[in-house]
């Protein structure tokens, strides 16, 4: 079988939704488009936040307690570190740092990112397809009242608090997708492009600004779905809420929707947003109404199912 | 105080010895001179194994039962990376790689190998001062009937198995001392230049391999001492014997005498070679015969003690 649903997803909550996937088709009928606009180099190695998230979660080896890093992890190297006065605002846990140094030294040896995160995931016994948004680097850039930060300075050194007033993907102009993933949007078995309940600005946008992506997006051979990540007014997790209204956006799932609305053929409101339906309809979308908090294992598999019965009802 | 005892050492064997003036001395009393010609990278790092050794060992912080590595070290990043099918000969504990971690990004930044050694002895609370012999990268490669080997795929990888025709020390004689090495050897206060029994072709040869630092050792206003690595023809430990025969030399005490005849002014022999002080004070050496072999920790101190008496006596 070839892709049958591709799903754009950054970390944590969009994880939560394509292990709900990988639970109801089988692994190669699932792509996942991941966010690389939050990938950096730390002390020489390139880390892809998104990417691992993705890849543990999807081989039952990701914390359960955070969502992300590996389950029983330990930290020797971090205190260790410490202890000599290093940078410890990321924290790399022993058996994480693994799989940096393994993809650092791939990639040393001219190894592509999508090579890598494949082969790692076959290690991982991960059977969905993680591609990477893009091989070249686009990094995410935050524009704040502290000044221009990077990535992992804004959202992890700094825990997201400078007001922030503008977002720049810099190399998303000039990165050019990847044939595994055009081939992601141009397969015949498509049955929906899934946009996962991620952060619109800091996780899903980095892979729309990519041109040639977002054409395939939106010359995909199947609905173009996107999942509410606000509900009732506020973000189940993360800054997105906080970032809207900095940015002068409404928090509500009708400004998500507007947001991608050149790209969306469906969106789907959580039951709590069902007064939403008819505004959002009004914006020429079909509109799904379902539970879309995802806490058990349960609720993922159920959203999932709620996502490709809303597909199959459009196509 | 300023320099008093300036020991030239490999890892293991060359600390047992510094780790026994370290007790008998006050800290700045002591300099090391450390061979880095062991030193590579890997997986992006820096590793320096030599100076690594001997700040583990004055800091209490070393593997008792390895001599290297540090004490109470965990193995999860490197069981992980193999899970990952990553490169694992070099065995990098948990807290260790914080040490290669630390010591990279500090130079990525610009700053010197000395001044890194200095800034991480002083968190290890080593009153020492190690100083690796130069700033500038020496190289040692090792010509085998394998080909031509770097010195750790040499002999960690290949566990010094391939038979050594011929060793190079690359880089070494373009290299200059810096000011700190060469303060070592001109310092007023110096009572002995000391040569630790340290493998004379893998740890002390790169360091005599730099000519501006032999030069300063040739002219030390200090008695210039070597113990002898090798007792009853054979090496306490490591491949030094080996190394001797596969290169046609004698093994034996008299051989290294030859070997650093134009820089000694005197030599330490072990009891159970005193036959041979006659030979070795015919290269025109003077000759101290003490147990060399150190296992405890009063063995170490009783031969740093027998050192400095012996240079007292010469002087």
């Amino acid at each position: 079988m070839g892709h049958r649903y591709t799903v754009l997803s950054g970390g944590i909550g969009g994880a939560k939704l394509v292990l709900g996937f990988s639970a109801v088709v089988t692994g190669d009928e699932l792509t996942v488009i991941a966010n690389t606009g939050d990938d950096f180099e730390h002390f020489g190695l390139t880390i892809s936040p998104d990417l691992d998230t993705l890849m543990y979660t999807l081989a039952g080896e990701v914390n359960p307690e955070t969502g992300w890093g590996r389950r029983g992890e330990t930290w020797q190297f971090m205190d260790a570190l410490e202890a000599l006065g290093g940078e410890t605002w990321f924290r790399l846990g022993d058996r994480d740092l693994a799989t940096h140094v393994e993809r650092t030294h791939r990639r040393a040896q001219g190894q592509t990112l999508t090579d890598i995160t494949a082969a790692l995931c076959e290690r991982f016994g991960v059977g969905a397809r993680i591609l990477p948004m893009a091989d070249q680097a686009v990094r995410t850039r935050v524009k704040t009242d502290r000044g221009m930060l990077d990535f992992q300075h804004y959202f992890v050194r700094d825990r997201a608090v400078p007001r922030v007033l503008a977002l720049e993907y810099a190399g998303a102009a000039a990165a050019m997708p990847t044939a595994a993933a055009l081939d992601a949007f141009q397969s015949a078995d498509l049955d929906a492009v899934v946009i996962a309940p991620s952060n619109p600005y800091l996780s899903i946008d980095p892979i729309l600004a990519i041109p040639a992506l977002r054409d395939a997006i939106r010359g995909a051979a199947a609905p173009v779905l996107a999942v509410s990540p606000i509900v009732s007014g506020a973000a189940i997790k993360g800054p997105t809420a906080k970032i809207m209204s900095e940015l002068g956006l409404e928090v509500s799932a009708l400004s998500v929707a507007r947001h991608y609305r050149d790209l969306l053929d469906g969106f789907i409101l959580d039951t709590a947003d069902r007064d939403m339906a008819g505004q959002i309809e009004n914006l020429g979308l079909k509109v799904a109404v379902c539970d879309t908090i995802m806490k058990s294992m349960e609720d993922k598999v159920r959203l999932a199912k709620a996502v490709i019965e809303f597909a199959r009802s459009i196509k």
